[in-house]
């Protein structure tokens, strides 16, 4: 018997299964994003953190392993301000973390990658190439690249991580929006960081959406195998969005740090943190979780300014032997991780799916 | 066709249906308990904050009405430790919210109930009266306890939330685990509330639970329908536990204050605070958890000699008809609330259960 549940997404994109990958920039790479597409989900890549030269040539990358649908992530915070004396006075801060590494801090720290908000040449790129999926996160652009996207037959994907930023998706004619529980890992999509976060489970999260939204929900959040996507399936999702499940495969980006660190007790505790890039986003519990525990979100850059000199720390520590630094972003079931390559585990969630 | 899931507890407990009431101290009527265990799933009843006789005479109120099993609900936190210059500033630190109402802080608060790690004659009554089902939140009692209610023939629950604290229930022979997901209403029932909360939502943590542990896990928090019900059930869940989904059944105890809360947009924004009972709970956002924001943890009393303040200032306030003050515990599936019969809901929940 085929599973009953909501076929919109699936027919849409012609996807044999309800799998997303999760966009990770800095972990996904073409190979892990076209093993998954070429397995029947929808393959990921994170352009957010990419020059437009390097998303096309990610996009190229994903071409040349396949010819399936495949979705491009972009971030649409509101550009950093930056505020030389914060700025200064974290690099201080850092002073001594980089001198354990007979490291310096950078002398300055910028703004290293555009938001998709004020990002023409992006938005040219992606009418140019024409992925499939777009999906948006941090906020929604303005109507006229909606529009723009859209009629260029772009389906367009959003993160909400309460109600009301899921209300503003659905109003703005975005096609499907991805229900981020507070069990994700990396960054939180929250539109607005000064602003209280509601902190909502995958499980309320994605049943309040799908309740009150008549665009599909994705369900993103804690979700490591078929029994997971099982449940998010009879919660009303359209499709389960799994990111920490695929960061120990082969195809992935993660370094031996970061991969050991999921293997390790630190997988049993992640944290947000806003201390790695300006943003609170979810990471195995490390040093610069442990460091980002002792300040106050008032004293870290604006984001991605901080992520400038979180970047910077990452690489100096790594270079001395100290891989405690990284930004080891990962869920809450990062317990439930499994090392294999991306077209085993997907064999193994489709056959855990119709089990379940 | 019967739904697949682990039946093991409703086979033991001779449950119609894998629904659990929350033990909702203050908010669980006999009447509401009976209800749900009449209509096949099992009633709870919060005993802990309850005198040895009213806790006696809740269990007969709830035999006068039903035959069924149902399940009584004790705290297991570490005796309070008075620290009267903590509680002489927090009560000066209240004086204002008080003195808003005519009213005066009380010159002295205490410890109002005793934990059951302390409370002998408690555990006399039960093993005289033997309910089917005993459930420990906070942490878990002696070994000698737990063999006292075992041999009594008195099956155990205990609430986890995290995998170390599961894995504790586990081998102290307790034959169900609650997987307390950080989306749930009312007190976290973390066992040492100075240690770091993994707040691990309901989905990852239910499914960490039912991966590493032999015994039956309940899912609780954000459960609101039929569709959470058989999320749970897909992540290998016995039972789902549903607390704020019954608040406003006409049998529960929640006062017009707190029913109106729960149908306002407070429902939208539940918060964790200790300012109200000085252990972290969830509650609608009202005037208390504002109050709560502004205060550092380590000012706060010991629990449960804070809730003696608190509970005097939501009377105060509550007199001078201000409900806002009130212990408006609720999880964050608040919004999805049903106001009707818990015959009714019971029988819509089952409804929904089997069309998911």
């Amino acid at each position: 018997m085929p599973l009953a549940f909501d076929r919109r997404l699936v027919n849409l994109l012609e996807l044999e299964h309800p799998i997303i990958l999760a966009p990770m920039a800095g972990v996904v790479t073409p190979a892990l994003a076209a093993a998954v597409s070429n397995a029947g989900g929808l393959g990921s890549m994170g352009l957010a953190t990419s020059t437009v030269d390097a998303a096309r040539q990610m996009i190229n990358a994903y071409r040349a392993q396949s010819n399936r649908p495949f979705n491009v992530n972009l971030f649409c915070h509101k550009p950093a301000v930056a505020n030389p004396a914060v700025e200064s006075a974290w690099l201080a801060r850092l002073r001594p973390e980089f001198e354990r590494f007979g490291a310096e801090p950078p002398s300055q720290i910028t703004e290293i990658y555009k938001t998709f908000l004020d990002n023409d040449e992006m938005l040219a790129m992606l009418l140019e190439e024409k992925p499939k999926v777009v999906s948006l996160h941090f906020g929604i652009p303005s109507a006229d690249k909606i529009r723009a996207l859209k009629a260029a037959g772009i389906t367009l994907f959003a993160t909400a991580t309460n109600l009301r930023e899921a209300q503003a998706v659905a109003a703005a004619g975005v096609d499907a929006v991805v229900a981020q529980g507070y069990e994700a890992g990396g960054h939180r999509g929250v539109f607005d960081p000064e602003a209280p976060d509601q902190q909502l489970g995958t499980m309320a999260l994605t049943r309040l959406l799908v309740r009150h939204l008549d665009i599909p929900v994705i369900a993103a959040g804690g979700i490591m195998d078929g029994a997971g996507i099982a449940a998010v399936l009879r919660l009303g999702a359209a499709a389960a969005q799994l990111g920490t499940a695929f960061i120990a495969c082969p195809e992935s980006q993660a370094d031996d740090g970061y991969r050991a660190a999921l293997r390790s007790e630190a997988a049993q505790h992640t944290v947000l943190t806003s201390a790695i890039s300006g943003r609170p986003a979810r990471s195995l519990s490390n040093r610069f979780t442990a460091l980002g525990a002792t300040v106050s979100p008032k004293d870290i850059p604006a984001y991605p300014i901080a992520y400038d000199a979180g970047k910077a720390l990452i690489a100096a520590a790594k270079a001395a032997g100290e891989t405690g630094y990284g930004a080891h972003w990962a869920g809450q079931g990062a317990p439930l991780s499994r090392a294999m390559p991306a077209k085993e585990l997907m064999q193994e969630l489709v056959t855990e799916l119709e089990a379940a």
